[in-house]
């Protein structure tokens, strides 16, 4: 697709593993896509700007800056995660105030400074990342859960708010684990049983394409054979 | 893409409305599909075979028979649905049996006849659709609600079952009016606030396509602005 | 409580286990309480009375006599069950038929001969004994789930339509083994681990006493420790 | 009861309406309660302490005192909430912050003070207020429920890390307008609908009151003939 026709997207939470694929995959398919994280990775500085998302003035002006140049954007995925898993007495306020600004508050913030530039431009995709905690308040996850699940009544609402006003908003459910290099440390799985960020990716851009006539707001994506 | 390397697809529900899209696009998107239905609609008895599903000797028989001609299919859908909205106090017992036979039995006799010829022969897909009744027991719908749930159960069971043996078993819950003949007629909405077949087909497709890695068991579809 | 003023209640599936002490625990807390079973078990004929709850006609007959001996019933409890834990391929079409009666069909019949004489009377609570699987459909579960599904959607649609006419539905999620001689020996587990029939009776009760101010629809019990 | 034998409750968010209430029946009804609020209300000042409950370090200080006054306590209420009722643009980030650290973090300053010394001292109850809005994200309540929806998520973690130490952890769903003079204003609503505090409070006494064998981790509570 010719740059001059692409659409602007926007992953937040794109230092690694699944939001930096979905940047490059959705450059791959029709869109001029940039990343938003806290630190720019090494040789990614092209497509993820540095941006403190849990910062509301900070994101602001980015998306600001971002929209002055790209326009408003038609696709925004919301991926920032930050997972503690602690029994709940050795989990501090301190560790669930920093989950909750970075996944919930961050998401807040994104959403202030697109929303009204993709209705205003008429319409496009926000998609935010869940995974089973946003279902779920497991033993050793309460922080973790807690902000999931704040996520995905705030997803709710956001759908309810802007639906009408056309904009497709989805909760997708990640039960599994991503095959990224960390996660490969931190669970010594066989990789055959992971979701490839790639696969991910194009289950997003599929959301992106849904007719008016049938969007999805929710979906769960888990690998074959998985338990649930 | 040529006859000869179709992939044989079922679609039992297929009179009318939904299913008989389904069959029409599957048929165009590189599968050999075969509705099934109790009744078979004028011109359309290439396509669209005579069985009584909720009769478990002549279902087996006839998935038999297509066995044999098409081979295992790779797509199966079962689409069944008997809409009763009444207050429980005039559903009679004979509604609720009915009903039940409709919608709940035929997917067990749907799914008896296929699964095994599906594994034997290396995978597929197997997609149930859902309802909003599907999630809840409204008012004027225990006899439509108890079936749509029960058969969200067995759902449930059968991805769990048969997933770990190549088997993509899913759920979509159609939350909204699909745009048909019978739904204009019945409640008189603007066709533009409806669920066009075509698109629902197109959500069938994608399912069927999802790589290993990342399978949906559930999702739902509404049109832009349907309240939820 | 004198038996003149003690109210009628009823108890569907009253053969062992729980059943059996809902009917005495009734009995013994203000109720003249009579149990419903296929068969009466030893020593029990005083109160639990045979009849097959599957078979429409006769259960409205019942239900009528006992209208007419005792008046309509202030509490009524649904608690047949018929266990089948078996994977999809071993569970038959007769299997699934037999569970359906037994635990769907069984509640409609029932809720037809008690509901309208309840409301004609000014009220009384309709309580649904559920289960884990009323709320997943696991793996080898696929009858027994599809029925529990059934019934938490029938009980919803009843509690939305009889509640406004002072009728309060409940369905109460048994989410462990009942401590019984059946469970007793099937599970082999320590009792004190399993849940005893009088305490979910006293919820019951509890249920039963709840004012109009404050209803519950549905609530879970467990036992201590039991990991959910 | 008489004092000496009466156990210490401590209901967190007691100002007015519901948590006044909590304290005053859960006093009538053999503990010794204490309410804690960010201001005391007019005469209350021997059952309520004021305390900052967003607050770790006043928080902690203040449930040490209580415990060395009063022991452990054996019922323990989470009952603060912050309504906002607002579309999203118009709900701030502030909104969203003040509104999670009022009904979540206060939640976990409340259980991280309690929660040892009851472990130790051989179990008790901790109930957490819930809300419609603990299941739904509606339209112009993202940033309430996204904070009720977290709390939930974090009473499933704690029934599932203290349920094994002898603590029932439970969660009530008040899904209704719960009778105070606020409510009265701000609604307009017919007492006769609303729910009576009084009654919440006897749901929670009786909670308290369940035996081992069965516990209750969610119920829901509405009156007669509310819509759900």
């Amino acid at each position: 697709m010719a740059a001059q026709s692409a659409s602007p997207a926007i992953v937040a939470g794109a230092g690694a593993g699944l939001g930096r694929t979905l940047v490059s995959s959705f450059n791959d398919n029709g869109y001029i896509a940039i990343g938003l994280n806290r630190t720019v990775p090494n040789g990614a500085k092209e497509t993820i700007l540095a941006v403190d998302l849990a910062n509301a003035h900070l994101t602001a002006r980015k998306l600001l800056d971002l929209n002055g140049t790209h326009g408003a954007p038609k696709l925004v995925v919301h991926n920032t995660a930050k997972l503690v898993i602690s029994d709940f007495e050795n989990t501090s306020v301190d560790d669930f105030e920093a989950i909750w600004r970075s996944m919930v508050l961050s998401a807040v913030n994104l959403a202030k400074g697109v929303l009204p530039g993709m209705v205003e431009t008429g319409g496009g995709t926000f998609i935010v990342s869940g995974a089973t905690a946003s279902l779920r308040g497991g033993k050793n996850f309460a922080a973790f859960a807690a902000a999931k699940a704040a996520l995905r009544a705030l997803t709710q609402s956001l759908a309810r708010e802007y639906g009408p006003k056309g904009i497709h908003v989805a909760h997708v459910i990640l039960d599994g684990i991503v095959d990224t290099e960390a996660s490969r440390d931190l669970h010594g799985m066989d990789p055959a049983r992971m979701m490839k960020p790639e696969d991910i990716a194009q289950v997003y851009l599929d959301l992106a394409n849904q007719p008016k006539s049938t969007w999805t707001h929710e979906l769960d994506l888990r690998p074959m054979g998985e338990a649930f």
